[in-house]
């Protein structure tokens, strides 16, 4: 029975506000038009169906996943042409295998020569073939071959030259956009950046006579503040914008008001002695994210309570004191509720089995995400 | 279809030594005995029946539980005698009060005239009464009414007076324990300190009439390394000691081999020019606890290879670097497998949905936890 009030929900409960992730999917997909790039949004925020109707505007076309068990869960709802974004590795290749052949496309990535021979070792039904990204470091220096390497050469060529597979283009995450503290234009720089890189490698390889169909990046804060640069791309493959978070918020790619989650959470104990008053919101509810950054706010914003700050988590319980002064007991009664916006919503969105959808105040149904690999 | 071998596993993938934890939960029931104390395991860590099972010798009785969906879940798969260790508040009391209708004994905790209030406008079925636990601190300063204020007595009071509800005693949960690199005498002393702040507490009590059943404090350190003034108590509740994990080596509270979970990942890149392998475990997989320590080891302990460190972890994506030297590449071949000590087991296992038991190499079961609230 759906509680019929985001203030009847037993907390900690993740609620997302449907007006804002509405809003957010329409300004990403306008942006695109206006760059002319395909959008292929990525799932691994949310993770529901329902999030991903919203972000393809209905097709269930074109999306990317993180974990094998998103593109199943994708794939089994009617979605197709899903990009499995993640450095394609042996022990996954019979459930890639599986989804290649029923899918009418099914993407692969990989970064390694071991990555490809796995593939090869992979053979699907008659009239099918492997779709492959080269999965490329444009400064990240996560994973990747790096963008100006020969390697890169090197692998998309085998790609493009073995017969059965098909080489579909250039994939790159710019997450070395994620720079607390450096701002838009540090963030556009990025894209830029990264747009030259991509489309240099592009133009060597159609000097050895590979063509990339497919030139895209991703990141919410690029896709947010997409330099001008962006636009001889072909695809962006963001994720988090759906969303958004304290982070974005912080970076530059959203202001608060469109951060579309919070975990509501209430008031469960007054620590007079401490100064504290306790939240039944811990680690499980938020996750750890955001205390490594030390900021002065706190690892979460309390909406509406620009005075409290989270000084720290265990499994079920937060504690919160005030920023300056003393906490106002009297303003936060036990039994008071509370609602945080996250840190990194992609991670305290994984804590959570389920998200309440509102309207105002609410309740207009559930999402129910896909867990696991 | 279970894979035959923790070799086989699909990864990131959550093992756990069926060997070891019947060997952890063993010796703290010894250890229980010796001290003459009874032992009332805490679930959160694993959420399991089967864990479950382990912990209370197969009698399915007296557990301890953080959240009411884990005291559904041990209701509704035969268990009794539990105590939902948390602060009690309104927006729970239709389910605790099912549970206590239900239950031959379910305990609530609180720490406030609130949370008492809240229990007392609540009505159980005739010959059924509310069954309660006062939460006491006895310096760890999260939640609990301090030890030596008179608001402990004017509760505890309270609550013994009131007709309809009994008064079980009194929990403390000493979480003070976990102060890293201070040592197992360290830890003995907070137990020392814990139970004769618990002692003057009923003593006080009892020349105010009021006899407390219960006196109980948990924490794994301070059961792991009991104090002998614990004996003085009557229940033990820890709970992480069933997988004990890389913290608690370092706390002193088990050696490393004691450790019963790790996470299988595998390598899946490798970025020369950047010095570091990447594996497919991200905090999605280990949660992101222990990075704020800043050990030297890292924020895991990779079994059998010492000088691996993670350096950072994405949603999915783990990067390790070598602690001193160049990381050895063939020693690390892509496909590879590690397997990681977590730092926090409870954070860890809390971020799978199901867990895979071995003996050896071999894989003899599945566990599936329940989560949520």
């Amino acid at each position: 029975m759906l509680p019929e009030n985001i203030k009847e929900v037993s907390t900690p409960c993740f609620l997302v506000d449907i007006h804002i992730v509405k809003k957010n999917a329409r300004r990403m997909r306008e942006r695109c038009q206006q760059f002319g790039v395909q959008l292929r949004p990525h799932m691994k925020t949310h993770k529901t169906i329902e999030g991903a109707l919203v972000m393809t505007g209905g097709t269930k076309r074109k999306i990317a996943v993180s974990t094998i068990a998103e593109a199943r869960f994708y794939a089994d709802n009617g979605f197709d042409d899903i990009l499995y974004a993640f450095p394609f590795s042996a022990d996954k290749k019979e459930r890639c295998q599986k989804l290649a052949n029923e899918l009418g496309q099914f993407h692969v990535m990989l970064d390694s020569m071991e990555g490809l021979s796995s593939i090869l070792s992979t053979s699907l039904e008659p009239g099918k073939e492997w779709s492959i990204f080269l999965e490329v470091d444009c400064g990240y220096g996560r994973t990747g071959v790096d963008w100006d390497s020969d390697a890169a050469v090197e692998l998309a060529t085998k790609i493009d030259k073995t017969n059965g597979i098909q080489f579909q283009g250039l994939y790159t995450h710019c997450g070395n956009s994620y720079e607390m503290g450096a701002g838009p234009d540090f963030i556009r720089e990025v894209g830029s950046k990264t747009t030259e890189c991509l489309m240099d490698l592009a133009k060597k390889l159609k000097n050895c006579g590979v063509s990339c169909k497919t030139i895209g990046t991703g990141s919410t804060p690029n896709c947010s503040l997409a330099s001008e640069k962006m636009a001889a791309l072909t695809e962006f493959h963001p994720g988090n914008y759906i969303f958004y978070d304290y982070m974005q918020s912080l970076l530059g790619s959203c202001k608060v008001d469109d951060i579309a989650c919070c975990v509501a959470t209430r008031v469960i104990s007054h620590k007079v002695s401490q100064q504290h008053i306790v939240i039944d919101c811990g680690f499980l509810g938020l996750s750890k994210q955001g205390f490594a950054e030390n900021l002065a706010s706190g690892p979460c914003l309390f909406k509406g309570h620009s005075n409290l700050r989270l000084v720290g988590v265990t499994q079920e319980l937060g504690k919160v004191k005030a920023i300056e002064g003393e906490i106002n007991y009297s303003k936060y009664p036990i039994g008071s509720m509370l609602f945080l916006y996250p840190f990194h919503s992609c991670a305290t969105a994984a804590m959570h089995s389920v998200y309440y959808i509102h309207s105002g105040e609410k309740i207009v149904g559930v999402w129910k995400p896909t867990r696991g690999w």
